[in-house]
This record gives structure tokens, sequence and C-alpha cells, in this order.
């Protein structure tokens, strides 16, 4: 599947914005039929490029939906981090990580944006919820290992979405201008609760 | 200042949407210039009509502007509720009276329009930043009575507009299709550690 795609006959060789193209069916085919409903040949078939070129671009279905939500990270890095320590500090390694994507200034710009965008499209705000489920939430559920820990992520989800809506676009003070650190020390027990209490 | 305004020469009386003209100068005036900027001598000369028909209209600069948030409640009656009771249970008061708003479909129409224009405008953020502020932060951080209680109340609010977007907007399982009294009892903890922890 990862031969040169410029060889298979009959479809379009990949041209300037091929990656571009498949991205754009990508994103469509997530927003209209969600990732279960998603397949890496209907994509290409959407975009008019044979399938092997979209592996050539993307080495899987997850890596193609990450690249169309046009996050500045890696949901599965941020999983990892999260999951990368003592459980009893599951809430610090959340909101330090969480604030980190946020506060550098290219991340906070492209966040920004995905927010925006979630807030006024049912279709991005599928995708995401989707993204964040699949991504986030479930492998953080998982060594949970409680009946309720779907309940209990998504609470932190509610936290997490609530001081970015706050924080960096309503820009309400205090907490618009309180310091990273002072942030964290106020949050991560709150986190630490929902997930563990 | 209360006089029938028709009587006053020189200035157009109270057309048959002379209520609407008002407010949408208002609305302008509270977004450039914020709410201690806005005098309502101003909003009339801008709407066109005599201050008198602005007193006519509307009782005060507070109720003029909680009408040009065009809110499905008085956010000072909200006050009210969440300080008319114990200390120790404002956590539970504050997530009760603020799932009710969102609960009742009218309340939850209303209440996704303004969470929309705050994540798209700067100006309707500002004016509902403002607003929070002045008639529900301000009164609630005053009875806390500790040298921090503007930032606690302001980690109050995350929360909150963090559950509303997630439940109500983004539609993120399970916390979208949560019981209110199964979500009262998570939240309110959370709330009440934020306050007086």
């Amino acid at each position: 599947m990862t031969d040169s795609p410029a060889r298979t006959p009959g479809r379009r060789p990949g041209g300037p914005d091929t990656r571009g193209d498949i991205l754009r069916a990508a994103r469509e085919s997530f927003a209209g039929k969600g990732f279960a409903g998603t397949s890496l040949r209907a994509v290409a078939r959407e975009a008019g490029v044979d399938a092997a070129l979209v592996h050539h671009y993307f080495e899987s279905k997850d890596e193609l939906f990450i690249e169309s939500m046009a996050l500045p990270v890696d949901p599965r890095q941020v999983a990892a981090v999260i999951l990368g320590g003592p459980r009893e500090e599951l809430g610090r390694r959340i909101i330090t990580t969480f604030l980190g994507v946020w506060e550098s200034a290219e991340g906070q710009q492209r966040m920004k944006a995905v927010l925006r965008s979630v807030v006024t499209s049912d279709e991005v705000a599928r995708m995401m919820r989707e993204g964040i489920t699949k991504m986030i939430m479930v492998p953080v559920a998982a060594v949970l290992d409680v009946p309720d820990a779907r309940l209990r992520v998504s609470l932190v989800a509610t936290q997490l979405l609530g001081l970015a809506l706050t924080r960096y676009l309503v820009d309400l003070d205090p907490v618009a201008t309180t310091p990273v650190p002072d942030l964290i020390d106020r949050i991560a027990p709150v986190i630490q609760h929902y997930l563990t209490a």
C-alpha cells in the first residue's frame, strides 16, 4: 500500500495540493459521517485520488483525523503524557499539559480557532466530540477502572473547556490574568477530585 | 424626567419601535464603550430620542444593560437567589440555579445564542464580561469576604461556562445526558471548594 502512488493507473497522481484535497475530503466525511462511518477508501474517492495516495500521506485513519482537526498538538501524545505518572497526580498533569498547549502563542491561536468553530458549527463540534472521546477520554477512563469513569472524565472536560473559554476568549478577570502556576494550584485538586474522589 | 416624552419639542416621539431603537443604540454603546462609559443621555442621542423616553422604557442603566444583553433571566435575581441561604450551601445553590436557567426550553435557546455570540464577538464578550462581573461576581465575592474572593468566583465561572459549553453546545457524552440531580451532586462540591476551601 505504500508503493509510489504515481504508478497506479487511471487515477489522478499526486498534484501540488493532493494532501490538502485529501484533508478537505476527510474533514467533510468525518463531520458528516463521523469517525466510524469514514473509510480511507471513501475519502480517496471523494478527493479523486487513489487510496494508496491517502496511505502515502497519512499513516492511519487516526492520523488523518488528527490532521483534519488541525490541532496544535497530537491528542495521542497528550494522552500519553497524562497517563505517564502516578494516579494521585493525574489532576496536576492534566491541567499542566492543557495550559502548556494554550499558553504557547501558536497553540493559543489555533486552539482559539478550534474552540470558535466548535461553538458555531455542529459539524466541527461532532468531530471534536468524537476526537476528544476516542483519543483522550477513553484512554484516561480506562486507567481509572471505575464504572462511572466516562462521566468523571467528561466532567474534567467541562472544567478544561470552561477555563479555556473564560481565560482566552471571554478574558474574564482575574482568571484571565492569573499566573499559570497559581491556576494549576487551584484547578489541579478539582480535576483530581472529579477523577478519583 | 418621567413626564410624557411626547411633549418634548424637537425630538422624535416614541415610534412603533422606539424601544428597539434604544436597545440597539445601547447595545452598541455598551459593546464599544463598556458599562461605565455608557450614559443614558448618549444612548438617547444615538437612538434619536429624548432622554426622558429612555427613562420611560428602562428604569435604570442596569436595566437597560440587562435588556440589551437579551438574557432569559435577570442576573440581579440570580444573585439574590444565590446569596439567599447558608454559606456552606453556596455551591449547591449556584449550580442548581444555573442549571435551572439552562434546562428550561426557552432559556436554553436564548443562552445558547448568548454563548455563541460571546465566543464569536469581542463586543458581546466584553458586555457579558462586564455584566457577569458587576451583577453576579462582585456581589458573590463580597459575601465571601476573603482577599482572593474575585479569583474564587471567576474559577466558578470557568466551571459553569464549561458545563454549558460541553453539555449544551458540544453535546459531549455522558455529561450531555446525565440527569440534572446527578450533575448537581457532582458539581456542587467543586463550586463550594472553589469558593470556601
